[in-house]
């Protein structure tokens, strides 16, 4: 069997990456990376990779990739809401002028290779699946919790989408009616409670409103801007950053059981920036999804970290070949 | 295209039912029904369901049928839970003796039939795929609400299964973190809030709290037994009847929210007997769902109540033998 590669491609909101992927074995060969060009909108983005590939990715031919190996396809990690039956992408998260562009037939005309796209919470699943520890695991979930919480659910070889692309929006469930505004309109949903913005958002009201009552608030200088000041307190002893993240992992945790109950997976896996935290945060959501889900499925329920390097989202780009090609 | 028959067992906690199916058009034949000797085991079941089926189902031939169509397997719905891919019950839920009886293969053996058995609600939602409103549907949850609450998750042809066989099990997800007791062990699980008996429980709790308060509590005169009870008396205008079906039916419309946010459905079916309460009940479930789903979502989805006859389990048990005979 002759070896194949795959061109994967990762359309973030703050960086563009392209690279070769094995698709055997997952390695990746000539990345390229380069700051997403945000003002530009689509156009800039897109001439931006395309450059990325014809000089960077394809051109590197010195060390002879392209003799030995050939080129099944495209695989298209987007950060956005992606129609990846029909190859569209429905809109980007940050930049403008995506909206309704058929992304995967561009591509697919523009180097003549067969083309599919997808989002990046559902393309990093299939990267665990194709690459990593989800390879011998029949369905499981993958949960990513950063700016927003997403989550993929992988069943057999390929993720759920659901009726309208919209499967695994975990982080839109309303934990706490009432709660605090969400960007999706509703107030109390998980990602309001417990994304890397919410936790900052949390730990930042909760110490003004300690001081404005003149009650203790640990260290008052530090002021909480992201997730990461928080963890940073708490590790430093900070009784409120501590207890700030511990609500928030769990109704992360409890969320996830309601996911596990319904899905019966074998594994859960949690990745995404604020997953790096520290080891309580992970401790106290493992702990929360074991108990509140059936007593039998606690039992021999895997609940793991899984820790995203750079290249993770190019290897999940490339997965959707080994998914979802004819040839595959 | 010769005409195909099923022969369907549903295997209850109260009663045994059998028939003959139509596997075109979901028609049932031959129906015989015989109430569960529960004291007697699981023999005394599985007598009383082969009697039915050799002295009823099958030799009522006078109109022919036997002669005109062929049987292309049995499908059995059983009350309980059921390793579907091995084929064996693992435990009913009222009747002792069954914990790892390989049910499909006995069946098999005994009549020389490709057998598959499923537990009620998932053969109840097959018979929705493929003899009810499902048909044309890709996805959709059906929930029932009787004296348990569980949930299927129909993916194409078939429902989700999940890893230990315990994929839909909205019930069981923690609603009320501290909340009344549940029969899994946990506390606060959404059947231990929305059910029948929680409905009976939690109005009778809240009728003897109030007259030992001494406040008004309306008509002190009925013992709430049954959800029935408080559905009539709540139609007959009891403001605390009223409230608990309220509250019931917000927290299940919460639960189905939190489904249906994870799986992306085209449509909820809502079945079992508290469904039949009333239709102010329904209207809170729904209007609950279609709130706290995302808005997007919530434009298209259609929430239903099924309103399952006497014949629907038959049918879903007749149902499997489409969805899992390798020859239909």
């Amino acid at each position: 069997m002759s070896r194949e590669l795959g061109i994967a491609l990762d359309f973030g909101g703050t960086k563009l990456a392209a690279g070769l992927v094995d698709l055997q074995t997952g390695e990746v060969y000539n990345q390229v990376r380069e700051r997403t060009p945000v003002e530009g909108g689509r156009e800039a983005s897109l001439k931006t990779v395309l450059k990325m590939v014809r000089e960077g990715v394809l051109a590197r031919g010195a060390d002879g990739l392209a003799d030995r190996f050939s080129i099944a396809g495209i695989g298209v990690s987007f950060g956005g809401h992606v129609n990846s039956v029909q190859g569209v992408v429905e809109r980007s998260m940050h930049v403008a002028g995506w909206e309704s562009f058929p992304l995967a037939s561009y591509l697919a005309e523009t180097f003549s290779l067969p083309t599919f796209i997808e989002n990046d919470a559902n393309a990093s699943a299939l990267g665990l699946k194709y690459f990593g520890p989800g390879k011998d695991l029949r369905q499981f979930i993958y949960v990513t919790v950063s700016t927003g919480i997403g989550a993929a659910l992988v069943m057999g070889n390929d993720v759920l989408w659901g009726g309208r692309n919209l499967a695994g929006e975990i982080g839109h469930m309303v934990m706490q009616p009432g709660g605090p505004l969400c960007s999706c309109g509703k107030r109390g949903c998980l990602e309001a409670l417990a994304s890397g913005p919410a936790i900052a958002q949390t730990a930042q009201r909760l110490r003004q409103e300690r001081a404005s009552t003149g009650s203790s608030g640990g260290n008052k200088g530090i002021r909480f801007e992201r997730a990461e000041d928080v963890f940073q307190a708490a590790e430093a002893g900070d009784d409120l950053a501590r207890y700030v993240i511990e609500e928030a992992a769990r109704f992360l945790g409890l969320g996830i059981s309601y996911a596990v109950n319904l899905f019966d997976p074998d594994c859960v896996m949690i990745g995404g920036g604020v997953s790096r935290g520290n080891a309580e945060w992970f401790e106290t959501v493992k702990a929360e999804v074991l108990a509140n889900v059936l007593p039998s499925v606690a039992q021999d329920l895997m609940v793991m970290r899984v820790h995203e390097d750079i290249t993770a989202a190019l290897k999940g780009a490339a997965a959707l070949i080994l998914a979802r090609a004819e040839c595959a």
